[in-house]
């Protein structure tokens, strides 16, 4: 039995110029040289202690992105995927504000709109798909958004981030009272934005707990 | 670098006597020979066309058991859970009725109540407790507990299947208003089932396209 090619993979989402941006990075080796594709790479046996360690480290060793937060996608598989070998790519994906990509800027990752349907290599445009898909369908409930909105932010903003991944506009009261009642956001004492002809918005931030744990609101039936 | 071990395991419940149960195999081969755990495989990269391919096709050789529909769970991995070595176990589950697993009546195959604490090989005490998990988080919005009651049902025989997956006790009123919004039962014309000194209730059945394929309600934010 020869053996399957064990890889993972990063889709590595942000918010910039209002728009849902994945980060791709340009491939330094075969196959697809020169490409820009999902980062990722090989599980190396001798240090990874399981595959979200082994996304962590390929992502920031090939990047320079350190990433807070990251869940396993799902896995992609089957002998045409990769023309190596029958492979299977365990996916992974983060969120992280746009600072976290500027900052580490390197050379060769670029933004790439996600709703942009440039094809990239392997079955990274599927990959890429069912990460945007799952978030959408996350954020409707849970804290993720607030991983692409910065450090602080006021209300409007981020209700601007839910609508722009959820792709509508959502109404003020009921973003307000789901908010509320996931009580993962802490008021910053004394400090305002202001905007414009408003009135100064309160700053918030996201509750110490919540930055590495994903924050789920329960429904009942 | 030495090549990581990939394999695949099933989490196959049911529901028998009133309570959650997890098909469990007797294993036929070291390491730990003779040892109830989820039955599972290495992938066979000359046949199987992706891991799910190979998580049905592990599941009918060594059990006798179809499944109509699996879902990815999650995948386990890391240098200790297997004792041959660094390892990848791409987790697959399913729901079926009693009658498929009764049907194939394989002799090693033994159910075990997800909730009794008993030590599993390998990290497959993770990987139930994980399904189990999804499954309760699931079933309080899906069509995932249809896969659970047989191919004709009562509406309060449908209701007693997610109150036991949910661990709780629902509201009729408002267990009836949701499986009419998810719109996945059709009516069986003219059928009833007679139940002691109640009126006799109507059957239902899943329509068609639910069989294969999972509903989820969306809910606005």
């Amino acid at each position: 039995m020869t053996h399957v090619i064990c890889t993972v993979d990063m889709v590595l989402l942000t918010l910039h110029e209002g728009g849902l941006k994945v980060a791709l990075l340009k491939r330094d080796r075969e196959p697809f040289k020169g490409v820009a594709a999902l980062p990722g790479g090989f599980i190396h046996i001798e240090e990874d202690t399981d595959v979200r360690a082994a996304a962590l480290r390929v992502l920031t060793e090939k990047t320079g992105i350190d990433v807070p937060y990251l869940e396993q996608l799902a896995t992609f598989s089957g002998p045409a995927r990769d023309p190596r070998g029958w492979s299977v790519s365990i996916a992974h994906y983060a969120l992280v504000s746009f600072d976290v990509i500027d900052r580490a800027a390197h050379p060769d990752v670029k933004l790439l709109s996600v709703d942009r349907p440039i094809s990239l290599p392997f079955d990274h445009r599927l990959i890429l798909e069912t990460a945007v898909s799952r978030l959408r369908s996350k954020s409707q409930y849970s804290s993720l958004p607030c991983y692409l909105v910065g450090e602080t932010f006021t209300l409007p903003q981020l209700q601007r981030v839910y609508e722009i991944l959820m792709g509508e506009l959502i109404n003020k009261v009921s973003f307000r009272r789901k908010i509320a009642e996931m009580d993962m956001l802490e008021v910053i004492e004394g400090q305002f934005e202001s905007a414009g002809a408003h009135r100064p918005a309160q700053l918030y931030r996201l509750k110490a707990h919540f930055k590495q744990q994903l924050q789920l609101l329960e429904r009942g039936l």
